[in-house]
Formats: structure tokens, sequence, C-alpha cells
């Protein structure tokens, strides 16, 4: 699989003691059937793959950089309690978030794929945050902001997919398949979310 | 306030007696913020209520008949729990999905809005569903149907956008606003489902 560096710290794709993840293959079927995932999409994304390839860095730069880092209440949760830079943390973050741009793109939809993306989640809830670089940071990232997030990931991605030359009709059809795969993924984030411990788990 | 019928049952937007949603007029802006809402989605969207106006019947069948009646998991929300039809309920949810789509675009962005939201999010969930219209169904919608759903809301909505002759530039404005108030509206979704009779929420 391509990797956007040779070791991203904390990247445990496929790792086999990965915990698994309680969100199923019949589930993820069933997200993709409300979204109207088809075939097209699934080819039209594996091409995104392709145009994003070399571009991953300036992606996440411009999330994090240019939109999070202008917005105090998300870029909080990227500093220390005190509100100071944590580059190491972010560093470290944006790796795994370039990362997870190639395997939104171009990783089959599979068991790895499911436990991966619920490491992740994870990483985002009071669960796991901070864990994994040992770091001081906000506690938690609220789902609130996540869910809201996926708005800005769902529109500014479209300039760098027309990036490479490719006819307008083929970089809609590649923006269309990132904006499915982007509301699959903000269903299986909320997962993390949604387990009282007490009562009816509705996710 | 414009409405889709004279009466529409259970529709209890702006009820003196209405619970006060947990989301306060914060954590909308915060909301706001993230997806980068401005004051040209505010006009576009408030035009996009008008170029709806007439349409959201056929929108709303679109979406019901077309998409959720042929996919079963979603299908059921709106049948008996032996899969039998249930056109009243089915009717009457019919007419607020309708002024849902009014209200989305022509409504201030105020603490009534907010609690009505919450109270169509609880109406999704265990503690609500089925009450409004006294039916025996699936006893909540799974949360990740709807955010999944979100997907669909998004995408459809564009040729009815395109259907009063506005220009292209004018209908990917409308779009691009209808699009942000899907994301914030996903968020406020969630905010019912993420209550822990123990623990933190971290919504």
């Amino acid at each position: 699989m391509k990797r956007i560096a040779d070791d991203i710290p904390g990247y445990t794709y496929g790792s086999p003691d990965a915990a698994v993840s309680p969100v199923t293959l019949d589930d993820l079927e069933r997200l993709k059937l409300t979204v109207g995932w088809n075939d097209e999409d699934r080819d039209f994304l594996k091409l995104a793959g392709e145009v994003l390839g070399d571009q991953t860095r300036a992606v996440v730069l411009h999330w994090r950089s240019r939109i999070i880092a202008a917005i105090p209440h998300l870029a909080r949760h990227f500093r220390s309690l005190e509100g100071l830079p944590l580059p190491g943390y972010l560093g470290r973050s944006n790796l795994r978030f370039e990362q997870w741009i190639l395997d939104t793109c171009l990783r089959p939809h599979d068991q790895e794929w499911l436990n991966y993306q619920f490491a992740i989640a994870l990483r985002h809830t009071g669960a796991k945050k901070n864990r994994t670089d040992s770091v001081r940071s906000t506690a938690y990232v609220p789902l609130s902001d996540i869910l809201a997030f996926f708005a800005v990931m769902n529109e500014s991605i479209r300039p760098f997919l027309a990036a490479k030359g490719h006819s307008n009709e083929a970089v809609d059809a590649m923006h269309r398949a990132w904006r499915k795969s982007m509301h699959i993924q903000s269903a299986l984030m909320a997962r993390a979310y949604t387990n009282p411990k007490n009562g009816r788990n509705e996710w």
C-alpha cells in the first residue's frame, strides 16, 4: 500500500493486535447502500487517490494551517491545555491525516479498514485522545466539531481533484465519490461517541 | 412563516411548552464557524427556500418513494413491525419533512430553531419515535442511517434548486449553502444520540 512516509508514528493500520471494530461489514454495506455507493464511485475514488497522491501534504496543510488554525475551538485540540503549540503532536497527526487521504481512496472496504476507522474515531474521544502521542491536550474532540468539519473536507477537496487536468466530468465523479466516502466515514466516526454505559446503543 | 399546510399533525415549531434544546446558541455559532457559514450562505439559503417553496412535495416524494422505499433497512422505519405499510404515519411524517425543507431555508437560526431541531432528533431516537403519531414501528432510527442519508439530501437537491432558471453560479451558491446547513443539522441530530446515562457527553 502506498505510504506517505516509510514510518508514520502511531499508524497501526492492519496491525494484527488491532482492536476489532464494533461496526460489522454488514453495517458498512448498509451505509454504502444508503449513500448510493456504486462501482463508478469505487473506480473514481481510486482515481482520486492517484490524483491526490502527491498532494496529500498540501491538502492537510490547507485544512490544518488555513482552516483549523484560524478557528480557536478547533485549533485547541492540537495545542497544550495552556494553548501553546505542540509541534510534535501536530506533525505526527498531520502525517497520519495525509495517510488517511490515501487510505480513504485506495484501501478496500474490509474489516481491517473498519478496524482502523474505529481506532481513528477512538483517538478523538476521551478514551484514547493524546495517548498515541503522549501529549497533554484537550481531553477529546467533540463529535459535533468532527461532523461539522466534514463539510470542509467535502468542499475544499475539489481544486486538488482538478489539479491534474482531468475533464470536468471526471472531477465531478471523483468529487461525488469522495463526498459519499466522507458521509460513510462521518457515520463511522460517530460510532465511538455513542456507547452508553447503560442503555441501548442507537448508533 | 410559510407553511406547506394549514395544519401539520405533530408540527410543534415554536410551541411555548417545547423542550429547550441542550444545544446552545453558542454551540450553534461554533458549528457555523466550522462549516464556514457566511452572509452569502444565509442569502442563498433563503433564495433556495423560495425556489423550493412549491417543490417540497416533489422533493420529499423523491426521497421517500424513490430512495428510502427501495432500501429495506430504511423503509422499515415507516412500516409496522410486521413490515406492513403505515400510510397515515408516512403521510404525516412526509408533511413534516416538507415543512422541514422550508424551515431549513427560511427560519432564523435562533433558540426556537434549535429547540425544534432537537425535537426532530428525539423523534428518531428510542425516547420519542412513534409517539407523535401513536404508531407501532421500529423503536428508533439508527444514527448511522441518518448521517449516511444526509449524503442523499446533499446530492439530490440540486436539480430542484436548478428548476427555476437561475444561473449556474446562483444554483452553485444555493447548493453550497444547503450542504453547509445539512452538515450543521447532521451534528445537531447526533446530539440526541450521545446522552450517556453515566459518563461524559462528548458531543
